[in-house]
């Protein structure tokens, strides 16, 4: 029997940025009477050209500010690099249970693949980090990576997909709206690009990859286009949607004994980031699917 | 008479990153016999998504580096951003000359252009702190801005041009360095887009643009493939080009006036970074057009 006067646990999500939006939208799509609080820590993106020990140190930090001052009952780390190189680092800094992006989409690569060889695309430092590929390794896999590092500033340019190419806010007349753009003809040749340059190195080493893990939160915004680019018959992974799972089956174990499972609770989202409030509410709904509303400003130090 | 015992005096430039190389390559190019420091403040970039605040405090302390523990007799601030924001922050910190390369981006977009009109591309961040606006405007010249963010990261990765199209250090077959490159074609594809919109928004406003400003380090890399997308006439100005004309000006002033000016030096670089050593040394030459020798790592704190 469900105490109705409960409120479900609030779940923490956290990003460099506000690419981890994609994650949010995946977990909301799975929990969508929950309560959620997403921090972006946009002050002091980008992770990827920092060291280890930094990167823990800002990610403990982002962590702590959403299960102390949150309330947040566990945590998803929505972002590859700071679930590559600090994961650890947060588990043993804070007293709830805390979930990465890297593992659940290493575990549904195996779901997917048939041949056991899987091909991961990233940014820079995930691929350095080799995360994916240790990932893979532990659960039978065999895993090439490769770095995309122009998959990001594509998306945030909004020339992605067809919806998203003009500029939220910029005037669109109905024939630019409709005419086919140009700038997602650019994202279309460089993921071409990129997937031949990784299909010749997969065939190099004699991996017959039949599956495509998207190792970054920015990626699922170019999910038609990659799948439009991939070989007949390849999986395309979501590593978004994989996290978003394996953190419904904790939130509803955590839900269920709590006697709040069955409750009408209406989703709810509260965003915080710690820089770059202007530029997270323009661009944060093409990531959320949904607007994201006034973003509160956080300030985290250093 | 000179005296064969001095020195030359120690030009300290200074950027964010790397991409102020190219100011440094048109420095060298002015002043063969200088001795050169060059900063990259990598730990803390991008400056462009940080406040005002943030970036004159990052940008004082690089300037004191370079003057109080390099010798630095005068400084060239070989980034937009760090220009358009902290020039006046640096001036009242250090006690030697510094230039920026804004102004003289202006100056010359003046001594070019006909019509009185310019257009000046740029980072995201210079634009919106219109500091090309502001120093064309201080020169009698209308000036239209366009932020170009993907220009930066292709440049990065290596597509601007034929000849670095490949990365560093990989393994390239003669067949594949000698075919058209594709990801050149993307290249000057996006250069076409983003050029085609300004060119429609400058006849919106009525503007007869004859001049287009580079105001990004990482911009002359592509300056082949820009002058082709450019109309038949139009002038395409090269900020660090300018900047290291002020600066060889000031430069013989000085040497002149310590009678050095005519002793035989060789050019004497030395390079620093605050983080990511290993990829200033795998793309800095690629901006300086000559290896860039050992990067020295420094902490400047925070």
């Amino acid at each position: 029997m469900s105490d109705s006067s409960a409120t479900p646990p609030t779940i923490g999500v956290f990003d460099s940025g506000f690419g981890g939006l994609t994650v949010l939208r995946a977990l909301i799509g799975k929990l969508p009477r929950a309560r959620f609080a997403f921090l972006g820590d946009t002050a002091r993106l980008p992770y990827g050209s920092k060291s280890r020990r930094t990167i823990a140190r800002y990610a403990v930090e982002s962590a702590q500010f959403l299960v102390k001052e949150q309330g947040a009952e566990f945590l998803v780390i929505a972002c590859n690099t700071a679930s590559a190189l600090a994961l650890n680092a947060i588990q043993e800094a804070v007293p709830v249970p805390v979930l990465g992006v890297i593992e659940p989409g290493a575990t549904a690569g195996r779901a997917a693949s048939q041949t056991g060889d899987v091909l991961v695309i990233a940014t820079d430092a995930t691929v350095q980090s080799h995360a994916y590929a240790a990932a893979c390794k532990a659960q039978g896999l065999r895993a090439l990576e490769k770095a995309c590092p122009l998959l990001v500033p594509l998306v945030e340019e909004g020339w992605g997909d067809p919806s998203s190419v003009f500029r939220a806010g910029s005037e669109t007349s109905a024939a630019q709206a409709t005419s086919a753009p140009p700038q997602v003809a650019v994202t279309a040749e460089v993921i071409r690009i990129y997937l031949n340059e990784l299909a010749t190195d997969a065939a190099a080493e004699g991996l017959k990859p039949d599956t495509l893990v998207l190792g970054c939160t920015h990626y699922p915004l170019l999910r038609t286009l990659i799948e439009s680019a991939v070989p007949e018959g390849m999986r395309v992974i979501d590593s978004a949607e994989s996290a978003a799972e394996a953190a419904a089956r904790l939130f509803n174990g955590r839900a269920k004994s709590r006697g709040t499972i069955d409750i009408d609770w209406p989703t709810e989202i509260r965003c915080f980031a710690t820089d770059s409030v202007e530029k997270f509410e323009r661009l944060g709904s093409r990531f959320l699917g949904r607007p994201v509303g006034t973003v509160e400003l956080v300030d985290l130090g250093g």
